[in-house]
Order: C-alpha cells, then sequence, then structure tokens
C-alpha cells in the first residue's frame, strides 16, 4: 500500500517526455499521484491507476480539480545575511549618493560587518525568517550561498545556518561557497592573497566539515578577475566539486566561457554575454541562470540574449538572486512574471527554469524539480486556470498548499 | 474603558501634523494606541498614557515591539471582473499577435462577455477570491470600478457585487461607476449614443440603488473624447457625485485638464501629463493617481512628472489597478516598491501616497489613512526595520497582523 494518493487534480510535471509542441508543461489531465516513503511511486491520468484508490493507499486526498506542479526550485540566493540595507534604499532614493553612503559604511561590506558581528544562532534567525517566507510562496529547495563572511570563522558559520536551515525547515538546502564575493579589507590591494587565502585555508576545512555543495565566484571588472577564478576552479577540480559563476552581469570579461570550461553547473546574470560564450554554455550543459530581480532592482537596461539561449539550447534557469543589496526577493512566481515582462521568456520557459531546469543547476535532477517517479514528492497545489497563470501576476502568485516529502506542509 | 490598549509598538501615523524634515512618515516610538468601539480613541507615546494601562482598557495587547501602520488603501482597482486573461499573456510571449488575440475574441472585450455571462453570485464569488489576496496583502480599503459590463443590468450587477463585498468581508469599498470604460459593440460607431445611454438609463438606475461613489471614465484617443468625458462629468455634478478620470495614460488628451475644472477627486494614470496639466491639479487639489503596475506591464517608459508634481505640491497616491489585462496586481507593498523603483518616488512618498493620500482619493480622509484620533481602527502590524522596508522588497511585504475597524482579522 502507497502512503498517499492524490487524486482529482490536473499535474503539470515539468517532464520533458511528456511535453509537446502544444504542451510547454508536461500536463497530465484528471491525474493522480501516489507518494510512498516520501517519493512519488505513481504518476499518471487517473483512469489508468493499477486499482481502486482505496486498494492502492491508506490516506487518498482530492486535489478538488485544482493544479498540482512540482516545488519551486531557487538555484541563487544570497538569502544567509544579517543586518538591513532597507535604511540605504530609502536614503539613495531621498538624494544621497553613492559615495556618501560607502563613507557611512553603506553597501555590501555593510553586511559583512553584519553577518560578522553576529552569532550562528542568531543568523539562523534572521535566516530563517527570510526562508520562511520563501516556503509560503512555493520555494522548496534553495541554494543559498556564503560570501558576507569573508573569514575562515564567518565563511564557515555562513555555511553552517545553511546547513542548519536544511535539517529545521521544510525545504532542501545546497550550500554554495562564494568566498570570492567580495574583497575583505583586511586584504585591500591584496587580491591574489585573498584567493590564495580561500584556496589554502577556508576550502580545506569547508570540505572536512562537508559543508559545500558547490564553488562560486563574481567575476567582473569591479570583483575578481578570470585569473583568479581560474584558480579556484583549480581547487575546486581537485576536490571534485562542482562550480558555478556570477558572469557578465555588468560587463563582458570572460567568464561565463571560462565557467563552461570547468563544466559548471550555472552561470549568472550574463546580462553582457555574446554568442561565442553561448555556444561554450550549451556544448558544456551549463545552466544559464537569468537573474530579472537584480536586472529590475539596479535598473539594468541591457536584457541576457533570451534568443541566443533559444537558439543554441543552453537551458534557461530563473532565481530570486535574493540578497539585501540588489534583489531583495522571495517569490519565485514574481520572478517569473518579471522573466516574461522584462526578457520576454515565455510562461512555459518560466515554468522549466524555476522546476526541472533550477535542478539541474543545483545538480539534484535525480532528486527533484519534476513530477515523475522516484523522485521526491515536493508538490505544489495552485488555484490557477493553468500553469501559464504562474507567470502572469505581478509580484507571484501563492500557492494553496504545499508537499515537502510527500508530507502535507503544516508551514502554510 | 476602552475596548482594546495595543503597547510595545512603534507606529507610522502618516499624519502630516507629526511629519517634519527628518520624519516623513509621522512617527511615534514606544507609542501606544487606544481603541473604542472599532476608532482610535488615543494614540501616542505610551508614557504619555493618562493611566496606567490596565485601568485603561479591557483588553491589552502588546506588539511586542513591531511597527504599527494605517491599513492600506488601494484607490485604483478594476477587481470586479469573470474570466481570465491569463492564457492571452502566454499566447502574446509566445509570438502570437494582438490582431490574431482580437479575432479569438480576446482583449478587454473577452472581460466583458465573460463578465456578462456570469450570475451576481459567481461574480461576487471570483471577485472575493481576489479581495480576500488583497487582504492578506495589508489592503483595509478598495476602490472598486464598474466597467466590464457596459450595459444597464451588467454595470448594476458589478455595483452590486461591490456593496456586497463590503458588507461581506472585513474591508471598506469605494464604488465607481465606470460605464465609460470602453465602447460595448452594441454601440459601434455610436459613441455619443452610448454616452447618452449612461446618463439617461443607467446613472439614474445606480443612483437610486445607491450603488455610486463615484464616477470615472477613460480618457483617451483610443476610448472617450473630452466632450463625451464632460457631458458625463456635468451628469455627475448635477447629481452631486464626485468625479475622477484615467487620463493622459498614452497620450495628452486634455483629460486631466478637464478633470480638474470639475474638482476631480484624483485623476489617473498620467505618464503624459504636462506642466500646465500639473497646476490644474494643484489648483483643484485633485490627487494624481499613480499606476506603476500597468506601467510595468504594457512596458512603458514614459514615466509621470514625479518632479512636477512635487514642484506643484500634487498629493501623489498608488495603486494596483488590479485588471487583468494590464495590472494583475493585488499587492499595495508590491506597487510601492516599483513606484521607488520605476518612478524614483520615495519610500516617504510611496507611504502616504497608499495610506493618506488613498483615502483622499476616495473623499474618505474623515473616516481612514491615518492612525488619529476619531479615525477606524484599521491597522497593520509588520515585522520590519521601520516604514521605508515596506517600499524595499521586489513584490512586497506582508503584515503579520491586521487590525480592522480595531478587530483582529481573522482573514490572516
Ligand atoms: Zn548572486
Ligand atoms: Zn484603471
Amino acid at each position: 500500500m502507497w502512503d498517499t494518493l492524490w487524486t482529482d487534480i490536473h499535474v503539470a510535471t515539468a517532464d520533458p517526455a511528456l511535453m509537446s509542441e502544444k504542451d510547454g508543461y508536461g500536463c497530465i489531465h484528471n491525474a493522480a499521484i501516489g507518494i510512498e516513503n516520501g517519493r512519488i511511486c505513481w504518476v499518471g491520468a487517473a483512469r489508468d491507476l493499477p486499482e481502486a484508490p482505496q486498494a492502492l493507499a491508506h490516506d487518498i486526498r482530492s486535489g478538488h480539480g485544482l493544479w498540482m506542479t512540482p516545488g519551486l526550485v531557487d538555484a541563487h540566493t544570497h538569502v544567509i545575511y544579517a543586518g538591513d540595507r532597507s535604511l540605504e534604499f530609502a536614503e539613495r532614493l531621498n538624494g544621497v549618493s553613492y559615495a556618501e553612503i560607502a563613507r557611512k559604511g553603506g553597501g555590501i561590506l555593510s553586511t559583512v560587518n553584519a553577518t560578522r558581528s553576529v552569532s550562528e544562532n542568531e543568523l539562523f534567525d534572521v535566516t530563517a525568517r527570510r526562508v520562511r517566507r520563501m516556503i509560503t510562496e512555493g520555494t522548496t529547495t534553495v541554494e543559498m550561498k556564503s560570501g558576507y563572511g569573508l573569514t575562515l570563522e564567518d565563511e564557515l558559520k555562513q555555511l553552517r545556518v545553511a546547513r542548519a536551515i536544511g535539517n529545521a525547515l521544510p525545504i532542501r538546502v545546497h550550500a554554495t561557497f562564494l568566498g570570492a564575493h567580495a574583497l575583505p579589507p583586511e586584504f585591500r590591494d591584496r587580491q591574489d592573497d585573498y584567493v590564495s587565502h580561500l584556496i589554502t585555508d577556508i576550502l580545506p576545512q569547508a570540505v572536512e566539515e562537508k559543508l559545500i555543495d558547490s564553488i562560486d565566484g563574481f567575476c567582473e571588472n569591479i570583483a575578481f578577475t578570470t585569473d583568479q577564478i581560474e584558480r579556484l576552479f583549480m581547487a575546486a577540480h581537485e576536490l571534485g566539486i562542482p562550480v558555478r559563476l556570477h558572469s557578465e552581469q555588468l560587463s563582458n570579461s570572460g567568464g561565463t566561457r571560462l565557467a563552461a570550461r570547468y563544466g559548471a553547473l550555472s552561470t549568472d546574470h550574463l546580462e553582457y554575454v555574446v554568442e561565442d560564450d553561448v555556444m561554450e554554455l550549451a556544448k558544456a550543459s551549463t545552466v544559464a541562470m537569468l537573474l530579472p530581480g537584480a536586472f529590475y532592482f539596479i535598473r539594468e537596461t541591457r536584457i541576457p540574449p533570451v534568443d541566443l539561449f533559444r537558439k543554441h539550447n543552453v537551458p534557461m534557469g530563473l532565481a530570486t538572486d535574493c540578497n539585501p543589496g540588489t534583489s531583495p526577493s522571495v517569490s519565485l512566481t514574481g520572478i517569473m512574471n518579471m522573466a516574461c515582462t522584462l526578457f520576454r521568456m515565455t510562461p512555459e520557459e518560466a515554468f522549466s527554469a524555476v522546476t526541472r531546469i533550477g535542478s539541474q543547476a543545483l545538480g539534484l535532477q535525480n532528486i527533484t524539480g519534476t513530477l515523475t517517479t522516484g523522485k521526491a514528492a515536493d508538490m505544489l497545489l495552485w488555484d490557477i486556470a493553468g500553469p501559464h497563470e504562474l507567470s502572469y501576476w505581478i509580484g507571484g502568485r501563492r500557492p494553496l498548499h504545499r508537499i515537502f516529502d510527500g508530507k502535507l506542509d503544516p508551514v502554510i
């Protein structure tokens, strides 16, 4: 007997095997889903169920004709931080200059200082509050980066919080080491030394504590060079840890091509990639992770080349980029609307981007991201006309019910 | 004895009497609010309370140091509609042309057809579902327009639903007659006749049933002329009903000046107003109601002249413009973020825009919109660093608790 059988639902599986020219969602109408030990053990049209529902499962639940989708995957966030940058946002709108804000200790280093100054427990608490909001918006898997500690102790603190969130809340967590996020003040004018410190001191310790699922960097003329990022990627390669990269957000500095050469899971932002970069991503099967929240918030005008990603069959992902400076955002459906409105992605592309392709960008494609037999039963029930409606609402749409690991989640 | 006393709160009153150069929110730190019969009977610093809390109120509630603000006022919505335009949104992104969508019966007339085809009960049900979402986002007063019926029977049906929502849900409703929204197919090429029909047939009936709080029109080269709008405004004037107007959204057609001459409560959209228009608004004390949701959704690039409104002291309001075709949106805090990000309004301006100025645009400034003695106790409790944070989050922020008419509202 299965644990649970969901009936009277329509399903948007996000499974490419079920997609067609006419259906970019992989829909099954009048469907049923069986769950055993937190995993999907059966999914299909209800009329194809092998036996009567009562003979199949202990617990039979009706979806009352609503739509079920995979739980959403937010594959790029900086959600682990302390402090508050909303006052800085207000000051800028009131005419205070960047220089003045920097002089008062604002910008990313204010987040670094705040994150360093709190205990691990305090950091857990403020992070968990934000993650709970993501959970109510439908996120079931989240990537979380370090990068606001920038010391051995504080980077590990962030990464331990990532693990603790995954243990304490009903959400899957992928932890990313982003020591190469910004240059800490202690290493002023010694950028190469800081990269050595990351490789020699922080990375081994974090690996020993099993705190890292992937390694990321910020490759940009205002951050780290391709040479520095390559040193980091070589270290990652030796440790067998997959890489990803913030690249081509503000200019074309070659990070995307470099990341593709190292088989990156994803390259992220990409407003300034050119066709050659895109062809490299295609060869490496790297996900192009687009972040319209940051694009909107910093009033960027250059749109990432969605047509080129389509032309070269580069999988497009979408994420909130949740961070206090350039994308204070927790809703993936709100991001889907921005991707459609601002980048002219289709709702079908946006749907795959936050489900199947999000999971691919985290190396979790065998665990979550589609409603397929064998995967975790991470699912959302929505009061919508169809999966296209998920991209329609400005600011996003919240699910009616959330199932995590097979269980109706009491968080909502 | 008062009914309720809220203590251990910080308050952003939105009361201009409490504002200063340094505080655009009218804050009182370590404050208390007394409530009697659903109205605010005392508001001030807790240390100024006339007696010990236990001697003042039956029910004493702690806000645990959180922020209390007025309930939010959404002063421009088309939330009463049937049908679904999310599929049309998806089709357009998949390359289907406007012409093709129109041929298949899409666009505003599809909403008119859907709204006409449902019963009053059905229309209530679908509307109430959307209004419940507005309520969870912090809205306590909402304006609702007709304008998807465009016949005597169907306009009255929409307006009756507005009244029914106000009776059934914990929200104040202002009902606006927008018969002059679009030309119904039955009156093709007889625009003047349709305006006569509105004035002679629909308006008197709606007034007799006490269904109208204000009268609105859509003045634009694709909608109604200033001459036609003026006929409507003259009829409104004779009936003693205040007016408002959709004007200067897509071009400058003179509607704003006309509306100011008739002392309009608000003129709305205003992307194409010029300084002369703004000076007329100032003279008439008309609210400039800005709608960044529609601006964003239709990818408008011309920003309404916020600097001119500031220069001439025209009060700026903000609303969701919730409608299925150009602004599917229910969150006023999400709209505040768009106003700051896209229009460069300050968080202080955005806060007044959805509280005090929103209530002014509905003629409800003596009822709601600020936390002031004598007004309704429509209040929100927020887990935020300060009122500036309300404008900070992409997609908006939800209140922790909602008090409507003095009572903690079970909807949240
Ligand atoms: Zn990032
Ligand atoms: Zn409107």
